[in-house]
């Protein structure tokens, strides 16, 4: 773990892990079922990794498309490595991540509240958050888990 | 090539290719060098591509951040796989692509046009579009190819 860097503590809401990956629930459920996909090792960009955690980042992928899609009826997945934070102060410090965004053509309810993703078909609307209580986030976790294998 | 794929014919301002990825200059330049990377299989999400294509597109990553860095003083680049437009009509049919936005915390002068990344240490602006002319297009092009090894 490297000081200032605002990935590598991350431990809230593990949905699973691979040999190079940590893959988290977000919380923020803006869109449901949203999740953080961390390098195990502070690795600064997606071209320095190695190959062998490329090819474990697709199983990620075919892990976790798998199993929220069994878990709940997503239409596609939305993935985005940014890093911008690390870059608001010097020295830069990134860390790389993915964010994950399910997307969903109809309304999904789920625990007394209902998803409608009003922007599908078009780029995820970034600035809106939904901080839900830790009682729902772990909720949402629990069934997501019964559905990786 | 699949009919009814708008990421299928795309060939304009190619940067160049490996085995199984295709590299272009986008034509929406509201990010100097923004570049679109499509799988040449037409291939419907990241959990379904090989792990070849996967390695490949790790070799993308390296050859194209190097270059790019060695064209323009870029900091960082963010990388997105997001595919909403292909679900914006029934019967959907995405193909894998990247959306790769180099991103700059000073500003860049090029062919008499500067670029200010106001958004810098924050998510990109999506919304905004600055479409050049083909010569300009061209300009950019032809500067990135001197850097791409």
């Amino acid at each position: 773990m490297q000081k200032e860097c605002h990935i590598c503590p991350i431990s809230e809401y593990p949905i699973f892990e691979t040999n190079h990956w940590k893959v988290f629930l977000s919380w923020d459920q803006n869109y449901l079922g949203r999740c953080l996909i961390s390098s195990k090792r502070h690795v600064e960009s997606l071209s320095q990794l190695t190959d062998e955690e490329m090819i474990d980042f697709h199983r990620v992928t075919e892990k976790l498309e798998t199993g929220l899609k069994k878990a709940f009826p997503f239409t596609l997945f939305n993935w985005g490595c940014l890093m911008n934070h690390a870059f608001q102060e010097k020295p830069y410090n990134p860390h790389v991540h993915w964010h994950m965004k399910p997307r969903h053509d109809a309304p999904i309810t789920f625990d007394g509240k209902t998803w409608i993703d009003t922007a599908f078909g078009k780029h995820y609307l970034p600035k809106t958050s939904d901080i839900l209580p830790k009682e729902k986030l772990d909720k949402i976790l629990a069934h997501i888990k019964l559905f990786i294998e």
